[in-house]
């Protein structure tokens, strides 16, 4: 028989990938997933910018491209960041297959085995995942309303083995929800600063934005002075035009992003060049910046729908807050409470949500849950919730 | 400063890719790559099938897929890989970002830093990077007209550490150009039975055969009874629609799918559900076939006329074969010859192709080089060759 490497052998299913299987059965309400909604994607709009291109673009769509991306895209794209204020000298940007390749790019560019890294507490599941898969050890700092603990992350920092980066995904937290403040972003790069230790900001979610007085919070520790801290800034055309394109993308200081490039190379040599083009065709037409608008507000409903479902439903002792962007909501139940039990009545009941537990590191915590509205119609998230709520109410009622 | 892991501090740029760049250049003549002629690719066919799918369709091309693969690709490409006579009892098809990302995977399932794995010499250039990324440490078999030469093969497995796969491509392989033969195919078999070593399976260019009668010769290994071998069969769709579309597959026995599977969720999360609909519907109306034959007759033509060019102006000094399929001619060069200073004259006359070194896992073979026909009209081919003739007689006439 073969004999695996020892990191496969180390590998697991995780719990939150089964659960996904059960949450795809027809009858039942999930508010577990991540994805976008169905109805919602621009396909007339992709489709007649295909039909729009040039003969020479459509025939670079079925072809490989430089292993960065597509010089067009890059430029297009580039510009788009240059807006958000993110800082492009010194810099570069490479496309990756989905965020989630950006983060492996970097967990290997960063990690040998038995290297400690940092993230928050909870984290997203893919990068625990990713810097996992690269034999990381991963130690978690708490997040409040306003963003990580900076005294948890300062004793961190001064005790153990250098870690080898602290990743943190400050707008519109998965699966926190939150938003970080101004203060506490600056608290962040001041922390780091001169410590050797790159901070991985993950924009994943910060273009579903509810409120456009939030812009000034949405700003990007890249785009602020953030003189030595090495920042690596990732983000993603699956939440602004579909996850299916996979594209992401990576902007990180040159060294940075040069080890990167080499590592994509022998992982799939380029980002597909069909995707790449439609993407770029979307930024330069305009129609990604009027759907980004869209999607806005209709998340926005479907957030105000399980806001209000949950105000009328919930009891008062479990926790939780309004949010201002994004996918989700993250629910506290009181101490010694077990969501996984929860969760078993919800599935019951014929509606599915994921547990806390799934997005701890150190996978300890099991009062707190996650709930999605993205991929719910305002009617559905009102049938699904009272049967979430009565089953919080039969385990710590 | 951020510092970087062993295996990407150990990381450089390959020459093949520097050279890349300047065969982009508009005026040269380039017998370098392996891509795809631009031409011939099927926009309008492709275009067509996404006209005409269903909304339900068109909304999951722009959605997560699960990381395995669309269920109604898998579906319809193990129809098509069931038709070559492929065992799918007991294996599974998992869909890969590019065949380049089903090294990757299989590298990083079985490899930890230091371990051995043997290759053919000389080796794709892509397999070598993938193996070497995951710390691999290659060891190179020579190839003869009829496939690995076994003996030496017998003579590695005796000595050493057990390496821990080995990578082969024995249909139009890149770079040598051979096809093996059946018997070679049935030794290699008997070879590594009962050694416990897998066999990674590379069929890229299969579908890319000259001549009808060769059909028998071109039945993969994992389709002759292999009880005692674990075999890895790897495919892509770049060569039978487009590099574009960053679609390829692995199909491997339960266990080491699983792993792979595991590895690629946390790599990329899944292939891109727009293209994988696109070559679902390719695969299912017929296209793809249809496109296939029409290429193979192209890249015949263009073979002949490189053989053509090749017979009338090489010296009788340089050997090198037919081609039967595939893109690529394998020029050896006389004992002491420099590949690289002819490349140096080519370049000069306004024509590139690539060092055999570059495919060479132990880089120390000088006096061989790739050229390719894939990318060039029989005009270009006929007034390329000239200028790399001459370039050889200057170096070693």
């Amino acid at each position: 028989m073969a004999t695996f490497s020892r990191s496969a052998s180390a590998l697991r299913s995780s719990a939150i990938r089964d659960l996904m299987s059960l949450a795809s059965q027809p009858d039942i309400i999930s508010f577990a997933g991540g994805m976008p909604a169905n109805e919602l994607f621009p396909v007339e709009e992709v489709e007649e910018l295909f039909r729009g291109l040039s003969d020479r673009e459509k025939r670079s769509a079925f072809q490989y491209g430089p292993t960065q991306g597509l010089p067009s895209l890059l430029e297009s794209l580039a510009e788009r960041l240059r807006r958000k204020g993110l800082q492009m000298e010194g810099n570069r940007i490479l496309i990756t297959t989905g965020s989630q390749q950006a983060l492996n790019l970097l967990a290997r560019a960063f990690v040998d085995p038995g290297d400690r890294v940092l993230t928050e507490r909870p984290c997203f599941i893919g990068a625990i995942a990713a810097f996992r898969a690269a034999g990381a050890e991963v130690r978690s700092i708490p997040l409040d309303a306003e963003g990580i603990d900076i005294e948890t992350l300062e004793k961190a920092l001064g005790e153990g083995p250098k870690p080898k980066f602290l990743y943190v995904t400050p707008y519109f937290h998965n699966p926190a929800g939150i938003l970080y403040g101004e203060r506490r972003k600056r608290e962040l790069i001041d922390t780091l600063r001169g410590s050797g230790i790159p901070l991985i900001e993950d924009d994943a979610y910060g273009d579903l934005f509810f409120h456009p007085e939030d812009r000034d919070r949405l700003i990007p520790m890249q785009a602020l002075p953030h003189d030595g801290v090495e920042i690596c800034y990732t983000g993603s055309f699956s939440k602004i035009l579909g996850p299916g394109l996979r594209l992401g993308w990576l902007l990180a200081p040159e060294a940075i992003y040069g080890k990167c490039e080499l590592i994509k190379q022998s992982s799939d040599a380029c980002s597909p060049s069909f995707t790449q083009v439609l993407a770029d065709a979307a930024i330069r037409s305009g129609m990604m910046e009027g759907y980004v608008e869209r999607v806005q507000s209709e998340y926005r409903d479907r957030a105000r729908a399980m806001t209000d479902a949950l105000r009328r439903h919930l009891p008062d002792y479990v926790e939780w807050s309004e949010p201002r962007g994004g996918f989700y909501i993250w629910l506290t139940l009181p101490e010694g409470a077990d969501a996984a039990r929860v969760l078993e009545k919800a599935i019951e009941a014929g509606t599915v949500f994921v547990t806390g537990s799934t997005f701890d590191p150190e996978g300890v915590r099991r009062n707190t849950m996650r709930l999605s509205y993205c991929n719910n119609t305002p009617e559905e998230i009102e049938r699904g919730i009272p049967l979430i709520a009565e089953a919080i109410r039969e385990c710590c009622g």
